[in-house]
């Protein structure tokens, strides 16, 4: 084993300053330098509409870690530093970092290199290919500041995709008195995240605060001296259109994986779009590593390629591959579990697994759901808590759920300790959950979820 | 296997009143007949001192099922009813209920019949048999209703026991204006919940509302009119005794099984003291079950004996007591894990796992401590969350989990989870957590004590 001495890590993302830190924590020797094309060292992408709303006091508060911190942790961090090409036969990499020319060779190198936004086929959208006037997509401090300085001069907003950041972003703007509109291509809103009978109450909820369009695409935007008055969206089921009015268009559609490098020095690139990578991250062109929303992994009950779009996973990926590319061991499980939790309107939702499409490609499931409260009835103040647990209908093990309302987080924490354990619906319907009066029930929904499972998988079973 | 046709239940608490519905949920047709001493259907006794609190409005509302419901359900609810005598060769039943015999047949008879307060050997404590005046245990509405009556003229209040119950019921009494001091004869509170340094921090926070005296043992109750006005204590330490003013003298030092009729009747009594049951609550003798407090079954960790004192675990006995009399099967995981929470002046604290000596008589040990927060660093309004995990040192089990703060309950809903699984901490520190700004970082404090744990125990093999 050649003994690493250093490591160059592209980007410094939530991905790729995990994996600095972990590099440093594995080995106090190796020489690691961070190559990040923005101008702001690892900051939360996830906190970018809370510091539009007000609740995170400033964009400054986001940074996770400070230039500063690099420079203590002796990380060499450059900063608006754009990587142009990389030498895999001689281990060496060419940047410009302003006119100034970096040159840096590695015995490991990191890509984390995230994603962009997808942007929809909508009519007058790009203007010389770049995004029309009030019109904005969220990936960055630079983006999240020009929204905001945008909000005094407008009122009328429409998201585009109902998915986590779109309600989140819906959310945030509502909280600083705009009147906001949601556009769904899919049926439900939360499409990857909640089965449509959970995602109804929480639809109904929101429905009575902003408007929200499923099934409807966007088609045009009307400007007036460059900018957005009305958008055009069409019924895609019945092709009804609709004009709406809207002074500003926020984009909420997805990201595809920034792969460019990647593909350039020959990284396999996966179906789904992504830097393939294995439980340690590597890719494969050797001592090459990947995370993040660049890569694809797979999912842990399918074993289904899936991209990384979730920043709790690209941490998870920077931990794996900051450990393996100084030297340590670390393997990942064998797939994530894309746990997820998000809070919007006052609402908490949060899921484990993947959408329940995706599973019945490949699986057969019975599910079961359960409306309670978060406290035993007799309690003043529970509040309402909806959970459903997917189990395999072959052999009874969990894996999937959803949840809303009261605590849903780590309502789904719990769970997906059992998706992980590929624990069977009959030994977690007989978990002891923890009950006090002020705190939760004798059974939590959690397990009586399961009993009403059990039941249903045996007479499945039956029938 | 003979037909069920005629359950009896002796005792309509948590346990006997579950077993009721659930052999009633099993078995449509079967008879069913409960026994019970006290005049009300089954109530929430770990609900009691929030209706002194007045969290819970009336001590009415902590009834959890209602004569009515017991009608309804076809289950013949005798209330006020003293059992006499247990024939279980003839399995036939006599009771009185006033000046009325009742004598009834079963095929099952479950005993559910709890446990009696313990009275610690005070000087003065009882006149002619029973507590004198101001001097209370809180087992039933009836002794509630009691103190209920006595706080208006009532100011300085002693709690001895600084247990769940015994905190429960000094936060309950603080919030209503007295001024409460705890006599605990161990060196911490929450002795048998929480480790040492686990609960410092409790005891730090509690120490500013009220007065607490650990290492120390009421000796004598000074009486005036037959009531208390001081209590000598002894600090077991230094012998040094001190007299300090009290008016009521509240006792939470823990109960003992009511196993009277069971050991009439032959059933193997443990050496706990509680009836010995196994994994279906049968006892040693035939047709016959038993659950809730008058019980003893083992511990999922050590698998050794200890008593069953949660109504969590009551109830889950009486699931299973209450299938497998009438007819169906159901078998209780292989010990309790006595997942556990409460909360007291402002603080959630929550365990999983039996106490730390009890383990470390069998199983050596290793620990570690994680004092995070809920929510990311960047995100006002995070609140403290400490986590204790421990693990099996030989094989690396996560066997007992304490958590002080922030949603404390359900992070050791996770914990329980993976205890139950005998889950290796390297597979708990992977697990994908839940993560949004608003609701918890990116990595739980539930799996960071796992990383340090690991860590730990790979120093102590390398050791």
């Amino acid at each position: 084993m050649t003994e690493i001495k250093k490591i160059v890590i592209i980007g410094c993302g939530a991905a790729g300053g995990t994996a600095a830190q972990f590099a440093r924590k594995t080995n106090r020797k190796v020489h690691i330098t961070i190559l990040e094309q923005g101008s702001y060292p690892q900051y939360s992408k996830c906190g970018l509409p809370y510091a539009i709303s007000g609740d995170i006091p400033s964009f400054h508060h986001l940074i996770e870690f400070s230039e500063e911190w690099f420079k203590k942790s002796h990380i060499d961090l450059h900063l608006n530093t754009h990587v142009e090409t990389v030498d895999v036969i001689n281990k060496k990499i060419s940047a410009k970092k302003g006119n100034e020319n970096i040159t840096q060779t590695y015995d490991s190198l990191i890509i984390a290199t995230g994603a962009k936004p997808a942007i929809p086929p909508i009519k007058n959208i790009t203007k010389n290919g770049s995004l029309i006037d009030n019109v904005f997509y969220l990936r960055t401090i630079h983006n999240a500041e020009n929204i905001s300085q945008k909000l005094d001069e407008i009122k009328k907003t429409t998201v585009i995709g109902a998915g986590l950041i779109g309600l989140e972003m819906a959310d945030c703007l509502h909280k600083k008195g705009k009147q906001i509109t949601i556009i769904e291509a899919l049926p439900t809103i939360l499409p990857n995240i909640l089965d449509e009978d959970m995602s109804h109450p929480v639809h109904e909820t929101l429905s009575k605060k902003i408007t929200i369009f499923t099934n409807h695409l966007a088609e045009e935007i009307h400007t007036s001296n460059g900018s957005p008055y009305a958008l055009t969206i069409k019924n895609n089921k019945t092709d009804e259109k609709k004009q709406i009015e809207t002074d500003l268009i926020l984009l909420a559609t997805g990201t595809r994986p920034e792969i460019t490098l990647a593909q350039k020095i020959g990284c396999h690139i996966g179906e789904t779009g992504g830097i393939k990578v294995n439980n340690k991250c590597e890719t494969s062109v050797q001592n090459v590593y990947a995370v993040g929303d660049c890569t694809e992994y797979v999912d842990f009950v399918t074993k289904q390629p899936m991209l990384v779009g979730l920043g709790s996973i690209a941490v998870r990926q920077g931990i794996a591959a900051g450990v393996n590319a100084a030297g340590g061991t670390y393997h990942l499980p064998d797939g994530f579990l894309q746990t997820c939790t998000s809070e919007f309107f006052g609402i908490e939702i949060a899921s484990v697994g993947p959408p329940l499409q995706t599973i019945k490609k490949t699986l057969s499931v019975v599910q079961a759901k359960y409306n309670g409260t978060s406290l035993p009835d007799y309690f003043p103040g529970g509040k309402p808590i909806s959970v459903k647990v997917t189990a395999d209908a072959n052999n009874g093990t969990i894996i999937k759920g959803q949840a809303v309302g009261s605590n849903a987080a780590q309502r789904i924490n719990t769970i997906a300790c059992a998706v992980l354990n590929q624990m069977h619906v009959e030994t977690l319907r007989k978990l002891e959950t923890a009950y006090a009066p002020p705190i939760a029930p004798t059974l939590d929904a959690v397990t009586i979820v399961c009993d009403i499972l059990s039941m249903k998988l045996k007479r499945k079973k039956m029938g």
